[in-house]
């Protein structure tokens, strides 16, 4: 990020690990408004410069093994009448986010929008207003979650793991999250949470609520010294984030299961290496995460009940076939198998050998074949 | 229930308030088992004799407020060849769940779906086995949570109860439901768990996860002296349930927070007086609670943000309109409000006078409106 009238890339600003990234993004923000005035009161044309966003500047990159972008930017002059509103609404969403973090307040997009509607900012609809939100993001170089806009969905955990809370109201406050059995919510206060210890060396993100529900039943955790969480379809990028952490502060591998269709795939690999609409947050990917089920060669393998892939299905896997995350193993070859068997299993399936067998039986093996 | 070859009727028949439903569900899956040996071994047909579950035995009890089962019976006999496969189903069901409630395990319909494929049971599809698990409900009345078949779908709940579990593992062990700030699940063990006590008079059932999330943040739980529940769109049974519960145990009455549309109006009106196809569980139904908004008359009133209701909505309001359960106020005169503005409102449309708003002042001056 850089702002001036001879701006610099922000390529190679490695952010500062400090303990609070809130307290970060608002430093940034300040900084980033502070630097607005300035030129300001010199009588110069504020620019801002930041990363491009298309296509052509979303790269894979296969070393790191998640999306990033590349070095194309874009600048925006205050001196050009065309840049002038979206300054004035970038403007507006700086001191709207850094009101939230001081006063400890969260919200969402959707919020977002409906908080500049009230103040007139022009917006002409939602996805306006996101487009705003991700540029600040890949201005301030801090996903949306650290200056305090949430995801809406909310997924789950559970597992021996002492966290400190550092939201307004619980600061210091220490819990264990084996604490209730059905799991509790990852929402704000978990996401900045402080992970104090832990016994447990992996974490198992599950898709499935009832799947989740059977894995703490079963004591998947205590049996195979696992966090559990419950990524609730398609994980909440406050979910990604949060596996990231685990996986960096604890030095923790993660091992990833979902239904055996195109679906359930692009659920493991959203984790392990991103989106390319977040490319500009690459620390919500997990590159070190492993796909570990189920896979369309465990159709077989253990005769699952499974049911014919759609259409919808078999579209999906083609795109999957031509994406470059899917070129390794065991993507490629398991891409195949659907192909030739044509069907599709959902994790609830192993319950043909009664509810403790996919613990059991199919976890323990899988986690040995993958030298967990 | 009854089972004998000269049927008598379920009604009447109150369920015993004791400790525990699941015992009491296991004990009527017991004696059902023992009644159909004692016939088999005198050399007599066993005949089973269950409420109809048809339309036209489906009731609105105006004076209960929600749907009920009417008189008509359906009796299914063992000498009847046809009767013969859904029998033997209904036999292998009662013996699963005896075993899941036994083994303190829990299950989802889709589980139940695979273990019979597992055990070669022939069911033609999910809803085939679906429908045999309703059977037992109404046979046995008693919803299927009781017997350990427990909804995908989570929901979420955060406020001053204190609980004490029964599952496995954590018997004995008290929390409040305040420890952790983003909510904990509504999943099996909360669902098991004995209210201990409280300091809340009320209960807010919340639709969305980030209006959940406002809430206990902007305090309403404190300020208002609530219980806060995230239904997470229509609220699944087991949530349902803990509604009806919490409503009895300690007298509390319950307001309903819905998007303004016709999708948010039958979300509280579900949690209200129940479902049709839920009809011989009407313990799901908390017919006192209260719809608190938002009503299509706040869109006017409070000048929100809208949308214009689509074709769908339209469709669906019409439906609603004929509704029995939307014949009295204020859900006719805010279905007539639609009708006239043509608008619907988000939840979070509220945030464009700021995020404090919908709990300062929206939610104070409503539960004051209501008499709460």
């Amino acid at each position: 990020m850089s702002l001036s009238e001879n701006p610099t890339t922000n390529k190679g600003v490695s952010r500062k690990k400090i303990s609070s990234e809130r307290e970060d993004a608002l430093q940034r923000i300040i900084a980033l408004a502070k630097g607005y005035l300035e030129l300001l009161e010199l009588g110069r044309f504020p620019t801002i410069e930041m990363p491009s966003r298309t296509t052509d500047n979303i790269v894979f990159d296969k070393k790191l093994g998640h999306y990033r972008l590349g070095s194309k930017m874009v600048r925006r002059s205050l001196r050009n009448i065309r840049h002038l509103k979206p300054a004035a609404q970038l403007t507006w969403l700086m001191q709207t986010v850094a009101g939230l973090i001081k006063s400890d307040k969260t919200s969402t997009l959707r919020d977002i929008f409906y908080m500049a509607e009230g103040e007139g900012l022009e917006f002409e609809d939602q996805s306006d207003s996101d487009r705003i939100v991700t540029e600040l993001e890949s201005i301030i170089n801090h996903p949306r979650e650290d200056f305090h806009v949430y995801p809406e969905e909310r997924s789950a955990i559970f597992g021996d793991l002492e966290i400190e809370y550092t939201v307004k109201g619980y600061e210091g406050k220490k819990v264990n999250l084996t604490m209730h059995p059905d799991g509790i919510m990852i929402g704000p206060a978990l996401a900045t949470a402080k992970f104090m210890k832990t016994s447990a060396d992996k974490i198992l993100a599950i898709e499935k609520g009832a799947m989740f529900a059977r894995f703490v039943e079963e004591k998947a955790w205590k049996k195979f010294n696992a966090i559990l969480i419950h990524t609730a379809g398609q994980a909440p990028r406050a979910t990604r984030k949060l596996i990231r952490r685990l996986n960096e502060a604890f030095d923790m591998p993660v091992y990833l299961f979902a239904d055996a269709d195109p679906w359930g795939m692009h659920i493991c690999q959203v984790i392990i290496s991103g989106s390319a609409n977040a490319a500009h947050v690459p620390e919500l990917a997990t590159p070190s995460a492993v796909w570990a089920g189920v896979y369309a060669s465990d159709i077989e393998k253990y005769k699952l009940p499974s049911s014919k892939l759609t259409d919808l299905d078999i579209k999906r896997l083609n795109e999957l076939k031509k994406d470059i995350r899917y070129k390794n193993e065991p993507w490629a070859s398991e891409i195949d198998v659907f192909f030739k068997i044509k069907r599709k299993a959902e994790q609830e399936a192993f319950s043909r050998y009664g509810l403790s067998f996919i613990v059991d039986e199919y976890l323990k093996k899988r986690l040995k074949e993958l030298g967990a």
